[in-house]
């Protein structure tokens, strides 16, 4: 027998309650019945977001919702900024290069937040930026930008914030209205712990304006459309409906553990990891590390492809590695979603158990012992 | 107690064995497990599409797929004819507006087929189009188009042939390579017996090299990124893993069955439909009637809208009413996917009594035994 055990940033593991949810006969979506459940899941995503602002439901992955987010608020005439903190954050400039735009591109070395002083250097140099483009946890990296100064930056200058918070929202503290970013794009298969398959935007008034009077060429992807639906509990197109019935589960879920535990459970979580991995010596990626996913740079030495390959095949546990030029380099550990404190001691035994194997010279137990003492008596 | 029974156009019902895939633990996407299953799918699909080329898969409703199709195909200098033969046909045209491009639009009064005179004239005084699009089965008219003759047209003026087969794949006869259509794009939430989520899209030679000069703006739906990775199996962006899981087990018993034999059983089912339905005196939409929904006019006096309710209310049954102009004058019942010959009972059964509970002069009986006659001995 070997059991699995998924601890990816995505997709991350989804709860019985609401895979048997999913499982339940096909419901029809233009009826009462269904508006009724999408009027709930509407005013649950508002609660994750903490806003007030509608929160629409495509679907498509996460990146599709970036699509929508660029060809909404931007317009054929927009100057743009990205920040690139890692390969999510380099997709916005590709979108926004399709729209067939150029876009300022400031890119840290991956590992790093975004650097402040350089974004307010780029804005104050460059007038009339329409959007600065962002990332709240950086997937690729384990890196969580501080969004609060970026926001504060990006409205001195005019320009409005659009976040990437797809693996953050539901795990890294995120206010959307308190904070006063302007556009976030979330997926599913993150912290809202339903299989990949829908993403979420979310839009205040200003980018509301923008939209107004976005030129860029947009059908499925236009927001306007979706907007005009929510008050009958509708969306433009055929929704997914039994992945909108999981996700009613798990939005009962979250909600009724309080999206503050939710956000509190998740950085106990990488607190505890990121102890538990340094006390076996190893070194974390990341100079600013989030809550949701935890970059470690592999041992010298060690083929980080097999770190992976054997926690997979041997042990049933799957991680991920690094992408692009991280390949090889870094592997990832995600607590997130659907995960608590043992999900995580498996994780740590499972990578002691490997780097032992792999002739790395560490002592078994004590990653994990470390990790015990952060999450003891919850 | 009530059980419910769903007679509607998509989403159609989801076999139990399907659900179940559905809801087992999610699979993480960049494994060899997913990849192996992707492929498996893969090979599925091209035998419901009848087809050598790629069937490439898209996370989004039906109409991405036919963004797609638009934003591959055209590029900024491109001409097009749109055949407009009901609500779905339309959305034809408002996408490539949306893409800033004017199609000429030969729109047939509602129920009736493409005018192949009228399409062949307008492709004679028109130069250069670069296609033509239409549709299958539609859905909003319960129409089928004579594909074979748009598609010898169209080439014969030099356009392709780009095919809404939404809610026909898996229901309607059709044969995209020996028919040489160019373009097709599907839904999973029809004949291929899964919920709504998935869109599928395939293109032959001719469109790719088309799809290799588009200059119209794209990214998600940008269809080389999607070619680019079925032969490892793979995705450019994360899929509805637990979608495509069900997918897997759907065609499984679609290729089981044969397809050809699939096509047999709607046919059968359109045939005994149409013919109960008439034997109660009511008469139907469509001139051409296709074999996936039967539209049926509501009878003088009786308003259509509560037909439908009283169905899905009282009896558990539900069908679909008429979609914008035809509100209230059409009810529509599907035979498409997962269901025999008891479905068309139910269905068959239900009208009666529902027509007979609002007062219209008809027979109990003798609509389903006209049907039984057409479905005994299957």
């Amino acid at each position: 027998m070997k059991k699995k055990y998924l601890l990816t940033p995505g997709p991350s593991p989804v709860p019985a309650e609401v895979l048997a949810k999913e499982g339940m006969p096909i419901m029809h979506h233009r009826t009462s019945e269904f508006s009724e459940m999408f009027k709930r899941v509407e005013e649950n995503l508002k609660e994750v977001y903490a806003t007030k602002n509608d929160v629409l439901i495509i679907a498509s992955s996460g990146t599709g919702a970036m699509e929508a987010a660029v060809f909404n608020t931007l317009s054929s005439n927009s100057k743009s900024v990205v920040c690139e903190t890692g390969v999510f954050g380099a997709r916005w400039s590709q979108i926004i290069k399709s729209a067939g735009l150029e876009s300022l591109v400031l890119a840290e070395e991956y590992g790093d937040p975004v650097n402040l002083a350089t974004l307010k250097k780029t804005l104050s140099e460059n007038n009339g930026v329409t959007a600065v483009f962002g990332t709240l946890t950086e997937t690729s990296t384990g890196v969580v930008n501080d969004i609060q100064a970026m926001v504060e930056i990006a409205h001195e200058y005019g320009a409005i914030l659009v976040m990437d918070a797809i693996s953050g929202i539901g795990g890294q503290e995120f206010l959307m209205d308190e904070w006063g970013v302007d556009v976030v794009v979330a997926g599913s298969q993150k912290g809202l712990m339903i299989p990949p398959g829908l993403a979420f935007i979310s839009l205040n008034e200003r980018a509301w304006e923008l939209a107004a009077q976005s030129d860029l060429p947009k059908f499925y992807f236009d927001l306007k459309k979706y907007r005009s639906k929510v008050a009958a509990g509708q969306t433009p197109f055929t929704p997914p409906v039994s992945l909108i019935a999981g996700l009613d589960e798990s939005l009962k879920m979250i909600t009724q553990e309080g999206i503050q535990n939710v956000w509190q459970r998740h950085q106990k979580m990488a607190v505890a990891t990121r102890a538990a991995v340094q006390a076996l010596g190893l070194e974390l990626f990341s100079s600013q590390p989030c809550d949701v996913v935890t970059a470690i740079k592999v041992p010298l030495g060690i083929d980080g492809g097999k770190i992976v390959k054997i926690l997979r095949e041997k042990y049933g546990v799957s991680i991920a590695g690094g992408q692009l030029s991280m390949k090889g380099k870094i592997f990832r550990i995600a607590h997130m979603g659907y995960m608590e404190r043992f999900d995580l001691i498996i994780g740590i035994t499972a990578i002691e158990m490997v780097l032992k194997e792999l002739g790395v010279d560490i002592e078994l137990g004590k990653g994990v012992s470390v990790a015990e003492k952060h999450v003891l008596g919850w």
